[in-house]
């Protein structure tokens, strides 16, 4: 193939059927804004609602309604915005999905709930490679409750270890390093026919990823929403429980928000029926009111017209990334096939931390994971083919010179 | 005494010290503004600050800087407004404090801590009228961790029921029903003395009444920020332990913003020194941010001038019940020395329902607490002897034209 000049890229946001999005987010050219946000996949952009969103929350609910504020709109919203998620990116019927405090809280409860639906079972399975908070939570449940873990390299190889001992596996649909995706249909088929129960991080891939969770029989599920959910910085993560588990679903923070009456106070925790029995605290009103507006637009937009964008966003970054950064050592470490790849392409580089800084300081942004790769994120509402094809370029001006200085 | 009249209540504002503050909160005179707010501890006032800080934060450091900021001052924010909260409202030395999670979250992450700290020991103490949350954390964490809980009616039994085998009581050091405050200094040396840990819940208190952790011995301690530390509604929560329980806390959910080094994403756990070890997740930025500005004018009054005024303004709100609510079957459900009574008085009315909610119609806002009780609660930096004056002349108008209907 021939490479894609800047005018190809432009001919492409030109014909993007979601290039309308990027004009419902706030995406400055100020000298303090980036050139190339290719960072979605750590914190998604701002929607221009969700400016206006908080300002209403902040100055008119909190501000003038004040504790009134609960009973006009504030008790519901965990489960409200838990099912505009559940439709717009986790395929789940209502009533599933609540949203509530962070990741690493949420997978603590669904790996207690996990192994409370599974007693007499003693195994945990989980991956290696998973994010440090998967893997140090497992590790801290197992210990609570008396189990052990088994430790696979990845996914793929947990059908090895699965048998009648297994209560739960937990694995991430999409690598946050490789950006794989995990056959979440087939493992958790897998792990129902020994009698395990599938439980999934879908940080990397809600919003950018379809899912059919309910389809595919999936136990119990977390996810941040401050990446391709545009949420905002540190927003309250959610729980997906299937339904036909409520019945037997405990948690290990009881909480006053989770229980049947929540201003009954009686003297004995008495859960809610439902999927608001995962909720512990008060809810975070002005995080939860973020995300709403956040997965709103992932709603309008469709999640199949998204993912059609990410695979030709990364198709391009490989492409590129093949044609001028393979030459000064970069390797695509990201599966090449786009079935396989979530909405990230990961570059390993041994300068890759020096990448990384100098690249953010000319505002292209990206990550830099240990030890030596550069992760880059496209966001399909929001990125641009324009914006992939000038981070290429520049990491292609980067390494030249220092290839030239050499 | 002569009862107080609007002229008098008008004076007590006029000769208010903190009266400056009142100016430094939105208090709009809309028709969807309170008249009178008496539930500043449930939800505190928005500052003018708050606002800004917000708008900031979403449209600059979210909007433009995106991930950047995380490095330009989110990553140490949950530490820095926790020293904040240490020194304006808790006596603690810095690195002691730290914002995240939910309250209730938090409950589960001091019993924990604290159970990790007396191996061993088989016993939690905890008092039946503490507030739900509390109550069900006790109980659900002695359950996982294979303890008794030994209940007493309240905080001042705790004395007969501790021996060697408590690990540790939790006690809230104002009462959420009757603002009754514990002796908390008293009880920790109690506790101490059979080598029991003390943890409190200092949802109801810090922000109002001094507090002096460091120097009472406290071990380990709770509380939310959205009542008088003015932090937002749902905003994060904080924990407080004593530096020298530090090398040997541990906690339920240890997750990646709680490890050495946040961004090794190493093998296996290893917990942050000091405090920050007890953070699990992503900071929830926008909460904690507001948090940050509700507490520093707190910091700016003073802990001893806001008590002082809550005093005032409790024993102006006492008076005028006995006088105009008593004769018509109001009690004063709180402690009548003002010694013993934080920031709220409580009211016990059999119509207490209907009266907090034709109150809260006519601009009154209290708060009904089940079975009969009506709570009020003064906030310091904004609520005014004139407000206090006006509610309790609303509910003797709504005592007096029900008494004459019936």
């Amino acid at each position: 193939m021939t490479v894609p000049t800047r005018a190809d890229a432009a001919a492409l946001d030109t014909a993007d059927e979601l290039a309308g999005f990027r004009e419902r987010f706030v995406i400055g050219t100020g000298p303090d804004d980036p050139v190339a946000y290719l960072d979605g996949n750590s914190l998604g952009r701002l929607p221009e609602a969700t400016a206006g969103r908080l300002r209403h929350l902040v100055e008119h609910e909190w501000g003038s309604r004040l504790i009134r504020s609960w009973e006009e709109g504030w008790v519901p919203l965990p489960e409200q915005v838990g099912d505009l998620i559940g439709t717009a990116a986790l395929g789940a019927a209502s009533g599933q999905v609540v949203v509530a405090d962070s990741t690493s809280v949420n997978i603590a409860k669904v790996l207690h709930a996990a192994a409370g639906l599974r007693p007499g079972r003693r195994v945990l399975v989980a991956a290696h490679g998973d994010f440090p908070t998967d893997r140090y939570l497992v590790d801290a449940v197992a210990s609570q409750r008396g189990l052990q873990v088994r430790w696979v390299p990845g996914a793929d190889a947990v059908g090895g270890v699965l048998d009648t001992d297994a209560a739960a596996l937990l694995l991430s649909h999409v690598d946050y390093r490789s950006a794989e995706i995990a056959d979440l249909a087939g493992i958790t088929a897998t792990a129902h026919a020994v009698g395990a129960l599938a439980v999934w991080d879908l940080s990397h891939s809600a919003g950018s990823v379809p899912l059919a969770l309910d389809a595919d029989g999936v136990d119990l599920a977390v996810g941040c929403t401050y990446k391709y959910l545009n949420g905002g910085p540190g927003a309250p993560a959610y729980i997906y429980a299937a339904r036909r588990h409520h019945d037997g679903l405990t948690q290990p923070v009881p909480g006053w928000f989770g229980a049947a009456d929540v201003f009954a106070m009686g003297p004995v925790y008495e859960p809610a029926t439902g999927i608001r029995r995962m909720l512990s605290g008060t809810p975070a009103v002005l995080g939860v009111a973020a995300v709403e507006e956040g997965v709103r637009l992932v709603a309008e937009a469709g999640i199949e017209p998204i993912r059609t964008k990410a695979v030709a966003l990364t198709d391009l970054l490989v492409a590129l990334a093949d044609e001028w950064l393979a030459p000064y050592g970069a390797d695509i470490a990201s599966p090449r096939d786009p079935a396989r790849r979530g909405a990230h392409v990961v570059l390993r580089h041994p300068q890759a931390r020096g990448l990384n800084d100098d690249m953010a300081r000319d505002g292209v942004v990206g990550d830099f994971r240990n030890p030596d790769l550069w992760r880059l994120g496209v966001s399909p509402l929001t990125t641009s083919f324009t914006e992939v094809w000038h981070a290429m370029d520049a990491a292609r001006d980067w390494m030249a010179a220092r290839a030239g200085a050499a």
